[in-house]
């Protein structure tokens, strides 16, 4: 693999079925990312040392997903320089809103670009969109992705309409 | 002014209050920026010749702010290839949770950037750390951003502990 | 099928077990209608043609049904001059609380006709007692639907009561 | 007055201030209405003969505004053949979410169209909307509406980025 | 039976399965009762006619239970004079929350007696005690009840223990 | 004073502005009562002694308002067989959301009759209606304030046509 | 068994399930408790007695679980001098918001000390970390168990990243 | 001042207000304590050092109060073995809700025992108690406190009566 731009993190093994999504689209635009596991309540020293160091390491764009009391993704955005995006997973209570409010609702200075609650496709695709800012050829590859999913509804309302 | 980099756009008049707060971090980063009234709903095609003409016109992150059934984030996200941030403006009623499940919320394919209820200054510091992954000297500016609130908070805790 | 009346349109296919209520309850009544996909973040130009052309082509009344960030009906109503009957459809997480407020809190000057959560069939009921303000053969059937509920929770009233 | 098309009813004269607003906007556009407190948990009877006799003394559309368990646009619905807008009252608790649960969430068979939470001006123009599909001058007023929305936000705008 | 005390009303014969544990309740206190569909919604006169008689039928206190925007317990409290106690059902969406405010927030003049979501054997409960008010050997049952409830803690608390 | 009927109770005196509309109820149709503070979780012998003995005192209905974790009402149903009707107050959090549920989710076996947020008005009221099915002369009130409070309507409503 | 040091109650047998979470990590840091079910609502006497002499018997930390109104940890922390962990159990409605709010809400004067909705572990860990403050061995034991997590956490992201 | 043994720490100064009423009763208490900023988003190095080090500087117990996307408590109860209180601070939006549940949902394995929104006074209180298990008169002034408390409300209750 070559050097990675985004790094993927979460904060459980049991996020890798939702996480997995951030992965895939960006194998798909052909970005290449890392993919971890980096608690920030389980394991702080190494949150920290992640978030330190991936800046220096070549990361451009984060990725973090965690649930409930959802603390990773703000907390790597206090310690980085770098956009993280946040992804509020559904966890067992609350549907959701608890992750979804310990992401986004963070104070004046360290912003989470927060996504919706599973939705880490999404994320993967706003990391394409920022690093596209920078890399023609990525920002190529999103509009080419809007194009086909534009097409890919309209043959499916064709079918309905039939 | 230099030819912005950031748009910054709001449904409404009345949300210039909350909206400036981005222009005005963005000032102190030395981004330039235009600000302007673009409403989904009472200007759809304003909205759309906006989103789709933005890029073109060499804006590279967008700052949308809206409130209640706030479509104009997602909306331009739809149209756009560039990264958009979302604010959710707070409204007289449901203390801004509508705002934000509206612009946050969003469907696979089209992602929007939220930050807090609000949470204007955030958005602009987003869109200077995705500006910074192309410009050194913003992403710089955004460290000693980070920095600067860190003594901040240090002189307030000697001050407090005294 | 004669020309339409109603137009049915939903943001994905994956709405058609909840929308297609609205069809079964409008053939019930006799009332001509089409059923397609329009997605506000996906086809926003689709969605742009429909909603313009709509009235020109005879549609009366538009039933839009969206989920999450369910911008669908709120777009639509804001480019039509007809009413817009929007359906909000209960997605994965919260319990379909971000597709109603998505849809209903529509801010001054862009009312969206807000029914129950998943509840197209009401839109149907909607779209019928709407267009009975212009048509009596279609008043005179929505008084016979009513009239039949009543006699069918008389007669379930009747059975339990035994 | 001319023999109104709309009839705006309210649970309490509290109510007035929010709704008042529905009939500024059809005054607005000409159209005839007329205005009294209809309760229907104080003045069962009263609200029922109301509903019952609303279609036949002409009446196209209601419009019932009330707070908290906010039964009158419901009860109203289940009376007449005729569209019933509901507008959710604020009151002093709960944000008026009490007020919208209890008016959107209705039961299959009998739909209230919903607006925003104390939205009553939106109330007015979706009473004009649907009377729009019978009488074509209003019709064209709703657009003219819409017309000068569309210019007044354009000129915000312009002073805004000037 | 005897001439039944208490009036056990439901919306839709869905809410049965959560009802009958009012029925059961009742029955194991000795207390005669009726059981019957009678919809706020869809039979408007019937419910009237209903909520007008029961007082003058001997029936000294009223049960109902509705789900979604639950107009039942309401409307019959706007016209008998009796107790009436509200059942929120608990319906496919928002968890009851939507049943439960619109039966619990009664504006002033008209309350209704709310018990917890599906909770219908605590609405029997709550029926046995205010008739215990006025038939001793209700109120002696009630007493027996919770004793033989404390008995049945202690057996389980004395078997874990061990 | 007569000896008390009804037993008013509050958690704090911070309660009594929202609790005396319970009292001034009672006072109008006549109903002696008593007025104290019972704290269950600062006083909770003199909550169990309160809830052990208001039945043998003579009372027949108690009216419970608090707070918060509202403890009050279920508590003191816990220990009497008589009635107890809930008030949940408003605090400063939460829009008394917090105190809805504390008092309304009760277990099953034990029944708080609970009303709308901060209505002591209906808690009164409701007392006055249990109380009615042994005491012809309270219901005859009942019965005569809803006729008032018709009227009033009706009079606002006319002065409202005019 | 060990004259035991915590003392884990909850309000019904159906809670075991979740409670046991408690039992099983003192078991794991070898920290004696005993185990029983009281009830506020059914067994208010024995709660009362549990509560008063729990101290005496040498508990020093009291982890109490409790679903909807939820009054049993916060009943039990007005009467013991002790600290109560409360333990918001999940149950069949509103996602346990309402178990949760019952708990923490709790007004001055008598914190109950409120973990996760179901996460009976965590106040198994808080209960340690409390007699930790005394117990040197205790400590050690919380800081080997948090040790222990960390190097899990670690092996997993290392297979992750292969 | 003595060796603190509890630690007041709070993410912003603007949090001072809420957090105070926590040093008010410590010092009522006679416990000593120390009060500064420490801010997991502004000064992240500033909370690793705080976290890591109070247990050897003799801090017992830590209370933390922070608001919105609360990450203080959870952060810092993820490095210490000492126990950690959390106060949810009621922000400008979503009434606190936020950052209760960013506080309270903390996954299995890092507890933080949560206290009422603003409710700084209980988590004194609570640090009391939970130093009591130690400090023989510690847990003596908890009993007298709450002694006090009843005295008080039994005075209060007097007077109502009267």
């Amino acid at each position: 693999m070559e050097k990675p731009l985004v790094g993927i993190i979460m904060g459980s093994d049991s996020d890798l079925p939702v996480m997995q999504e951030a992965a895939k689209i960006l194998e798909e635009f052909g970005i290449d990312f890392e993919l971890t596991i980096v608690s920030a309540h389980r394991t702080p020293e190494r949150m920290f040392d992640y978030a330190k160091n991936c800046d220096k390491r070549g990361i451009e764009v984060i990725i973090a997903g965690a649930g409930g009391a959802a603390h990773l993704p703000g907390m790597v955005a206090s310690i980085t320089p770098l956009p993280v995006i946040g992804v509020p997973v559904k966890t067992s209570s609350l549907e959701g809103m608890d992750s979804l409010l310990s992401i986004v609702q963070m104070p004046p200075g360290v912003p989470v670009a927060t996504v919706a609650i599973n939705n880490a496709k999404n994320a993967g695709i706003l990391a394409a969109e920022i690093l596209g800012i920078k890399y023609p050829e990525i920002k190529k590859k999103v509009a080419e992705y809007k194009e086909k999913m534009k097409k890919e509804v309209e043959e499916k309302a064709a079918r309905m309409e039939n």
